[in-house]
């Protein structure tokens, strides 16, 4: 849980703030090392597009051997397949009964897209809404621990039964062991949940005569540990940019943080602060993991916390005594949680040897639905 | 601090979801409410664009009364600006050394823009963006509790001495009593403390012999209390919408809460609970004032808590063997703290009478800047 000084980024020069930017070849590295682990282990990488929203990332995670892309709503799915990302899973239990089930259809129409479900009504939902087009393949969803969302494991048959009834492909189950964020300690465990969650659901899909191709288990911290037999994909999304949450919780080290936010020093005014304008419109206000104070971490401040966000204003506390940055300093801010981020920026700086080298859109922003 | 039932918004017909919706009826009515007091009080009233950030909702500010337009960032000046909006205060101690300097001096050669100050150096890096064009006009930031950013209020003499001998206009003094979001029981304090401290401050630069023409107080549960001599101008922004922590600190009624968010069930498949498609990236994380429990309150649920929020998802919390909505229903979702809302969401269906009679664009989103 320890977070190291002396890794601070450097921030490119001129920039103006707040602005968030890439080291490129830390997300190369990340992409690479992932997918070739996931190689290693023989399981399949589908990462979730949540995250970067970038058609240039998820081209890069492509060309590197992902089988095709997760993605959180109809909106990124919509804005990947017009990018030529033909093979889409919607890791989400969509309801296909209101305005969404005509959006589905013509993206099911146009590229392969498999779906989330865990409930009977919600399936009968999504065939209403392919009716007299080609089969939908759907992929149940399981609880393994994070309460979210998903069925018992036992009960994956049930609903896959279903499923098929109701005239879908069932192609096999996938869960997020989301538990995993609950701090460093809890990761192991959550891998194991994801697999024997896995495990239970497709036995039961099989007792229903449904033999489930594709076992998915999906989150960062779980996803090496999770990479094993009977699971065949995984998930994972922050991995390419990682944050601060991510060092916390073990899954990389600070040195693998690729993505942080410029900011510049408004005002010292007041004695053990100083402030920042990089507020809860530029990092969003997840809270650090394991009871971690603030919102973000200073890689060349340690001892400094993001304590308070207001809207413009990041208000950053500092040891009594301690020195602290001039007005109009320019700092590196490393956020706890990057997807919330990402969600805030229309565009990425990137960022190469200290060199802007590009300019990415963060295409699929704001498609939250 | 009570939330009441009963006054449940009815979602749009054939809406999509998550949308953010407003009830055109209940903006108006806030308008022209606050507006009203102020005219009364006979203080000047500039809400904070930041709230809405939209060119509709300025305009039906200023053709109320509204003197003007509080900005907070630069990027929202450049797009009010751009929309005939010529009289703007920058309530931010912007730092104009770097990039922001030319953006500065555009602005403020197109448009009349005031802007805040509480160092020296931010006085001096201002007038260099400005040299050689007209004076720009600037004030004093004086911290009245809220520990945010500004100078204490005896100081103000000192630094509008500063600002003056580096070229520029000292107009006057303001400051934001934040200190009011502690909750209810704080809010009259916080008024108090903002009529004082701008009472302080004046006089401090009357004994600079600088005669402040602006007093300038601002947030939304304060608003009402510090309209009073010798404070000049309001600045408050959040109540063109107002929001659940608006209820929770007394500054609103649950019937004055004009945006909301429609949301559909996606699962029920765990026990307790009920899960939305309105996570993270559609109604942002800012906590309940007063530890009130939850994201964000469901007026037709009255005893439903949205618990957790991941990035597309709500988890929503009922005690145990209470009924819970059907996968499929679509719910009206009322945010904890509108501002960072409205930054997620390109455009907003306005509602009257049930029906959607327009949409408009929040021009100024993610101007961040």
């Amino acid at each position: 849980m320890e977070e190291l000084p002396g890794l601070a980024p450097t921030v490119p020069e001129g920039v103006d703030t707040p602005t968030a930017w890439i080291e490129l070849d830390r997300v190369e590295a990340n992409i690479a090392r992932l997918q070739g682990f996931a190689d290693e282990r023989g399981v399949a990488l589908r990462p979730h597009a949540k995250t970067h929203k970038s058609v240039e990332v998820a081209q890069r995670q492509r060309t590197t051997g992902a089988v095709g892309l997760t993605v959180g709503t109809l909106g990124e799915a919509e804005v990947f397949a017009g990018a030529g990302f033909d093979d889409l899973f919607l890791a989400y239990t969509l309801w296909a009964g209101g305005a969404k089930g005509a959006r589905l259809r013509g993206l099911h129409e146009a590229v392969r897209i498999a779906v989330g479900i865990d409930s009977g009504e919600g399936a009968r939902a999504l065939s209403d809404a392919v009716r007299g087009s080609r089969t939908l393949p759907v992929l149940v969803e399981v609880d393994s621990g994070g309460r979210r969302t998903g069925v018992q494991p036992q009960r994956a048959g049930e609903l896959g039964r279903a499923a098929q009834d109701a005239g879908l492909e069932v192609l096999g189950v996938f869960t997020h062991g989301g538990h995993a964020y609950r701090g460093a300690e809890a990761v192991a465990d959550a891998a194991d949940d994801e697999v024997r969650s896995l495990e239970t659901a497709a036995a039961a899909l099989r007792a229903e005569g449904i033999e489930p191709r594709v076992l998915s288990a999906g989150s960062t911290p779980t996803a090496r540990s999770s990479a094993r037999a009977p699971v065949t994909e995984e998930r994972p999304g922050t991995y390419v940019y990682n944050d601060r949450n991510q060092v916390l919780v073990g899954s990389c080290g600070v040195e693998d943080v690729a993505l942080f936010v410029a900011a510049t020093v408004v005002s010292v005014s007041l004695d053990g602060q100083f402030v920042i304008d990089a507020g809860a419109k530029a990092l969003a206000r997840d809270p650090g993991l394991g009871g971690a104070p603030g919102y973000a971490s200073l890689p060349a401040w340690p001892d400094a916390v993001v304590e308070r966000l207001n809207d413009y204003h990041g208000m950053v506390s500092v040891p009594a005594g301690s020195p602290r940055p001039r007005v109009g300093e320019v700092l590196a801010v490393m956020p706890n949680h990057v997807c919330p981020v990402v969600d805030l920026h229309e565009t990425l700086l990137v960022v190469r040897d200290g060199r802007v080298v590009d300019r990415w859109r963060t295409e699929a922003r704001s498609r939250s639905g």
